[in-house]
């Protein structure tokens, strides 16, 4: 299958891309690096060095002989050269990964929250356009986020993006309905992945687009089978308060011997996934597209829930570290519930990869290996979703 | 009141400073003139010979003595400049009309759909990040439109804005929740204020923004009584497959003797709302403002519903015009029943204008008056949904 990975070079892209390229897809990477450029206004490195795109696919074509095609493109901005691809190239699906990512990042100033709406949306905007003018019947996957639904699920369990409710009609009959679970967004990068929600429905419903969105949890773990073959293919790390996600960042204090930093009581509930299921997600999602006039594919790719302060005990427990119980950045209910339906992927064979003493050991022996590289100064939280939420 | 006008030199906008301005609101027009430029980009005019907006503002200023101020932002791109003034002037309310309004302007090309995306969203978010920044309490209301529901009611009264639905919980129990209903656009720019609903919604809830969002029918009509003072302060009239909306479109076909042309069987139903009740009910959203913590203030802006076909026959009968039935460019339900609440402006005051004889013979004789500036090779559509919606 001949697959474009937008945003390839990315924590997400980066080993999506290689473990397609491992299982015999021909891969192109598209990216601009902005997420290299992000690291270098925040000041903060990857915690693994991570090498150059260049560097990077020479060393895996060396190593498995496979080619992974490179395009460097801001798809937000450069329409005629995204389009230019696509019909030249003639994808059979297109893997969307090319968002700014971090919710903190989004939240932490002006800047930031114009940077995010325009980044997302018009990349969004601009792909799905370049399909339907290249006419061309492309399999889209975008990368969405658990996000989207807000984190209260009120005594039901989430849906995988649909969900039937009554109405009332005037005649007081009740009918039934299916809608899109109603967005609650819990920062402006989440809110991003509902306007995309919508932009994906849209160019459905009016140009037939075929099109799979993954509402992905929290993502842990760094090494896939592919990125540990060799010190080159190595992937990012991120530990900073912007992008660093909360159980490597756990991982990663108590590596370096910090105390574990939990925002506000750790009672909220969040849905997780490892690093390697992801990449496994994504082919699952490819290779089982939606049928033409189909609606939009909605999964959810998580495969467990935890607490934030559970994680931060079990880590403390292991470590010895301590934690930190401090005040919350973020807008948000201090616990929550957290039930989610995922048997799209069950059902589709994903063989979850649960959280487990071994995974957290070889994340635990990366992060001491490149300790030398951390910059403690960027671990605590520098973004705060309204003035009240400041320390 | 001290009330910014965003996108003041447009159909609704400019007769909306007039109108609050003579009411002694204390106005500040700010615009980038694109509509003026879209025109130019599309060769067509306003039927109307519409003044520069310096002309417009002495002419106001003579005639009643009131000041408007002005100030030219793109505010898609020009974040600065719009936190400067809103720091500098300190609204007590924005009223924010700044999008690219038309439908099948969205659908036309790809560059269309990128603009719209860009130009709207944009906006929106720059305007509730400067308030937010700038730390003042301003009250935001905002231009959506009727088209956010979609067009089936589906035995169902539209609400304003919110429905409660029966979820059915875990324990197979049901409970009561209300959603905003769920958006249903029919082109890129209806999608755009379905995209601002998530915008409002979210920074309402993060930073207490009190917002009123003004879902609006098809406006029909061009004087009011302020641009009526005077020649200079005459309002745009558009009478182009683009941005004509449909009843002034074929008042206009009728006054120059051209067939009308309807887009299929006719048998959309649509709502309408004459320019005269534009300008009120916005006053109306001003002095009625959200309280502090209110979730977003939604209005359903339309005062009647008719079928295409109707209308088409009503102007006919009167004027012996003929009706010829076009494929219709647009990708949408053939017929649709539409019913809609709209008690919240019936409530605060509201009276409504409805199609009547003595409207239409007025618009007829603005359209007759000024029939020479008309270009008869504008009237066709000239966007399509899809390339199956081309004729």
């Amino acid at each position: 299958m001949k697959v474009f990975i937008l945003g390839g070079d990315g924590f997400c892209g980066w080993p999506t891309a290689l473990y397609l390229s491992k299982q015999g897809h021909d891969i192109t990477i598209v990216d601009n690096f902005s997420r290299r450029k992000i690291d270098i206004d925040l000041k903060v490195s990857s915690l693994t060095p991570i090498s150059h795109m260049e560097e990077r696919l020479l060393t895996w074509m060396k190593i498995t002989g496979n080619t992974i095609k490179f395009s460097e493109i801001d798809i937000a901005k450069q329409y005629k050269k995204l389009l230019d691809l696509i019909v030249s190239e003639k994808p059979d699906s297109i893997v969307h990964f090319a968002e700014q990512s971090s919710a903190p990042f989004s939240m932490k100033n002006s800047k930031n929250k114009i940077y995010t709406i325009d980044n997302n949306l018009n990349t969004s905007n601009n792909l799905l356009a370049a399909i339907v003018e290249s006419g061309l019947d492309i399999h889209v996957v975008h990368l969405g986020s658990m996000g989207v639904y807000g984190y209260g699920s009120s005594g039901m369990q989430i849906p995988e993006g649909y969900l039937t409710v009554k109405l009332k009609k005037e005649n007081n009959e009740y009918m039934d309905k299916e809608i899109m679970y109603p967005p609650n967004p819990g920062s402006l990068y989440h809110m991003t992945k509902t306007q995309d929600a919508l932009l994906f429905a849209f160019y459905n419903k009016n140009n037939n687009i075929r099109t799979t969105d993954l509402h992905q949890g929290v993502v842990w773990g760094t090494q896939t089978d592919e990125t540990r073959l060799d010190e080159k293919l190595i992937n990012k790390f991120s530990y900073d308060g912007d992008y660093g996600t909360v159980l490597n960042r756990f991982i990663m204090q108590a590596a370096i011997g910090h105390r574990l930093t939990v925002y506000g009581s750790g009672g909220q509930t969040r849905c997780f996934i490892n690093i390697n299921d992801t990449v496994r997600c994504i082919e699952i999602a490819l290779i089982n597209p939606p049928g033409n006039k189909e609606k939009v594919k909605i999964f959810n790719q998580m495969t467990e829930t935890h607490k934030i302060r559970d994680l931060a005990i079990m880590i403390d427990a292991k470590t010895g570290s301590g934690i930190d119980y401090i005040k919350n950045p973020r807008n948000e209910d201090a616990e929550n519930d957290l039930h989610v339906k995922n048997e799209c992927f069950l059902n589709l064979g994903l063989v979850p990869t649960k959280l487990n003493e071994s995974l957290i050991d070889e994340i635990t022996n990366v992060a001491k290996k490149y300790s030398y590289r951390c910059d403690k100064s960027k671990i605590l939280p520098r973004s705060y979703w309204t003035s009240g939420n400041r320390p």
